[in-house]
């Protein structure tokens, strides 16, 4: 075969030096034979669009041509033409063809239509489909968006640990990290499992949640951001709940209130608008395939000035709605934590925009908030979606030693671990507040999916770790 | 206290509109009084230097400015004036101080001069530190060069799981993660404990490698990179490990060895270019204070073309540098793997520049590699670098189902839960190849440090996971 330089199928696509020679590389789509002409179309991962390869079947090995089937990976050097149908505007007449794999019709993507329940289960080979190959590019996307902006806005991106000694948060179940031999479990006096001889020389776990960690980053690099993995063993077989899932942290000193809501909202838009700006195809083809309303939903959260407005206002509305005859499921009273239910009548019947809710009562909410001058609310803020509810929760923290020290005592929360927590409040505090987003979360909400194991390669649910 | 936006000290410094009013928030690095004038040294993270916060005693309360001693967080509002003395050229007049948080004379980061290893012990505390703050913006700036490069060049960042149920890779010790009651643990009839009641319903790891998952990746979007955390339960103290570390591991479809071995290159080069070019204050600190032919040695690897050879190739250096007198700890033949000393005479005794060596023994190397035709060497390349040795590690992959099922059978590698990654060879087979690089060699390379503890924020090594 020639030896040519490979073009990319989105690049091809692009290209108008139309009697060129070209080559692209790739996977079959589909195949259809017809005496006069085969049609191969071929992608590569680079776009969701695939290539036409025009064959003329009287020039190739019949055999040969009737082994490339779906699946197939091949090679292809043709001449770069003006697309005769529809479609794309570029097809490639094909000269000669290389085989790279064969795919047998026992191929389980072969299908088209395939539900995401099936899909799920070959989820090895579901990347290979053009639903998942855009997801898959759209997550890139929103990674690539959240780094740059908070590398653009001066933070830096902290890896907290993932093996962590402290459970402090308890913010959920967790995980057991060991390398103890559960076949000889050495105990103390008292029957207690003792931990000197395990890897770390106590008990470990899985983190839940790198803030408090990257509290000491903060507090020291004046702002940054974690972006890693994160566990919750949760026996929640739900559409929106994993065992491993990836959380962005971050975490700024010197910032009040206002400026966090300013900074949440900012950052939302940012990778909303970027998916819109960047992932342009990708978007098109999910509206079309999996959620009709899609691209109008991003526009609108990139255009509104998102609605802020105190727990206690929150509380208010929605107390008026159930006397105007509103049903919910649960009861509406100053105090409770706010269901699904109540954050969506807000945010899609009230509203119809997101919202920022802010100075939630204090017993809701974590220890390390910053408690309000009424002594009542604490500085916790959340961002609540059209479609998913709360996708961002943070908070100022409390920055006084004594008031946090109080609040641990008083929670019962075991700090035997925490003295260095406590040290940023001991040796020069600041002010300083971050928040949390669920990775997962906001693909869900960019893509329009409905379970989050169709947004993440490898969803690890519930007795299932496969692949 | 006036209302004036925060300015950092970074923009501050480069700030030339003299006497404006401006507001500074940090830390105080060092605060020398005198009866004439008081010197604060202001960080706040956002670059390496201090801005000097000059003070005149007799407008202060003498309590108040006595309590502000190093590592107190205050606020400054003063007069932005040309420096007086040497260093900065940018200093200020200061008018009011608002103090945020105090800093007892316990304060542990209270000296100059303390040892790493001190400092390891504080780890929460160090990151405030002019060493630890300087590696810290280094360690941010290479992840975003890191993700900048890929998907400059198309690669799509691919989350690939954390927790796993395969130990195919082979690569180390694996930690067990599990949420069984170790108390009542459940036995089948033959005595051997059961996982059906585990979360995930079998036995499960924390991850050695995302590659065989990142294969996956690339057979279906082209090319994908991996940026996680890995983890080994080796029980190795020494400088060069981690049982918990960041790694890259880029891999793609249609690529050959002389091709991954320009990647390669490419990529390492373009990391070290922008420490060079975004990291300068804080290299510039390192090369003053760790070692000092620091900036040399990362401008001699962006300067120079690697050198490439075989280890064939390779191994006759070695002999002949041992045949002309040069001493070795381990001894030199063809089928043995590389001690460090071998390759560090490679890279910094006989050719003076990074090597990548290739097409190595099989037997040494891993199952996935593909088999060249002398069928004794595979297409694997690691690229050498002065003080660190092997710093990428990569192959082509064998993309032959049955030479690859041959080598798994031959080498008795436990495939039963390897369906899913053969299957990439079955359906559409495609030449792909890839690279491991660990984050934390490469941070060890960029900023002249000499222990991997000191490089990342929390180091989890046997017997610690503090913090």
């Amino acid at each position: 075969m020639e030896k040519i330089k490979r073009t990319k199928v989105a690049e091809a696509l692009k290209r108008t030096d139309f009697g060129a020679t070209v080559n692209v590389k790739g996977w079959v789509r589909t195949h259809r034979s017809s005496k006069a002409v085969d049609f191969i179309a071929l992608y590569d991962g680079s776009t969701i669009n695939s290539i036409q390869i025009v064959i003329d079947p009287t020039a190739f090995d019949e055999a040969l041509l009737k082994q490339i089937t779906t699946g197939s990976c091949i090679s292809v050097v043709g001449e770069l033409v003006e697309s005769q149908g529809s479609g794309q505007s570029v097809e490639i007449l094909g000269k000669s063809i290389e085989i790279y794999g064969l795919c047998g019709s026992d191929y389980p993507m072969q299908k088209k239509g395939q539900t995401f329940e099936y899909m799920r289960q070959h989820a090895h080979l579901r990347l290979r489909t053009n639903s998942f190959g855009a997801i898959m590019r759209i997550r890139h996307n929103m990674a690539i968006a959240i780094h740059q902006y908070f590398h653009e806005h001066g933070f830096y991106y902290f890896h907290t640990p993932i093996i962590t000694a402290s459970d402090a948060e308890g913010a959920g179940e967790m995980f057991q990290v060991t390398t103890k031999n559960l076949y000889d479990l050495k105990k103390d006096e008292e029957g207690h499992i003792t931990y000197n001889d395990d890897f770390f020389g106590k008990m470990t776990s899985l983190t839940v949640s790198g803030q408090l960690e990257g509290e000491l980053g903060a507090t020291a690099l004046g702002q940054i951001y974690t972006f890693g993995p994160t566990f919750r063993a949760e026996n929640s077989n739900t559409p929106r709940h994993l065992a491993e899932f990836w959380m962005i942290e971050p975490e700024v000193a010197f910032i009040d209130l206002n400026e966090l809501m300013d900074l949440e909202e900012d950052f939302i838009k940012h990778c909303v608008r970027w998916a819109l700006e960047h992932c342009k195809e990708d978007l098109e083809f999910l509206n079309k395939m999996v959620d009709k309303t899609l691209i109008e939903r991003l526009e609108g959260v990139v255009k509104e000035d998102f609605v802020r407005l105190t727990y206690t206002e929150g509380i208010e509305l929605l107390e008026k709605a159930v006397k105007e005859g509103h049903k919910f499921e649960f009861p509406v009273a100053w105090g409770m934590d706010l269901a699904s239910e109540h954050e969506r009548y807000l945010v899609e019947h009230h509203f119809k925009k997101p919202v920022i809710m802010c100075d939630y009562p204090k017993d809701i909410k974590a220890f390390y908030m910053k408690i309000n001058e009424d002594g009542k609310t604490v500085q916790g803020t959340d961002v609540l979606f059209p479609q998913i509810g709360e996708i961002i929760g943070g908070s100022v923290r409390e920055e006084s030693y004594d008031k946090l020290v109080n609040e641990i005592e008083t929670r019962g929360i075991p700090m035997k671990d925490m003295w260095w927590y406590l040290d940023t409040r001991k040796y020069g505090s600041c002010p300083h507040g971050g928040f949390g987003l669920g990775f997962e979360r906001l693909i869900l909400f960019v893509t329009g999916m409905q379970n989050i194991r169709d947004v993440i390669p490898f969803p690890r649910t519930p007795k299932s770790a496969e692949f």
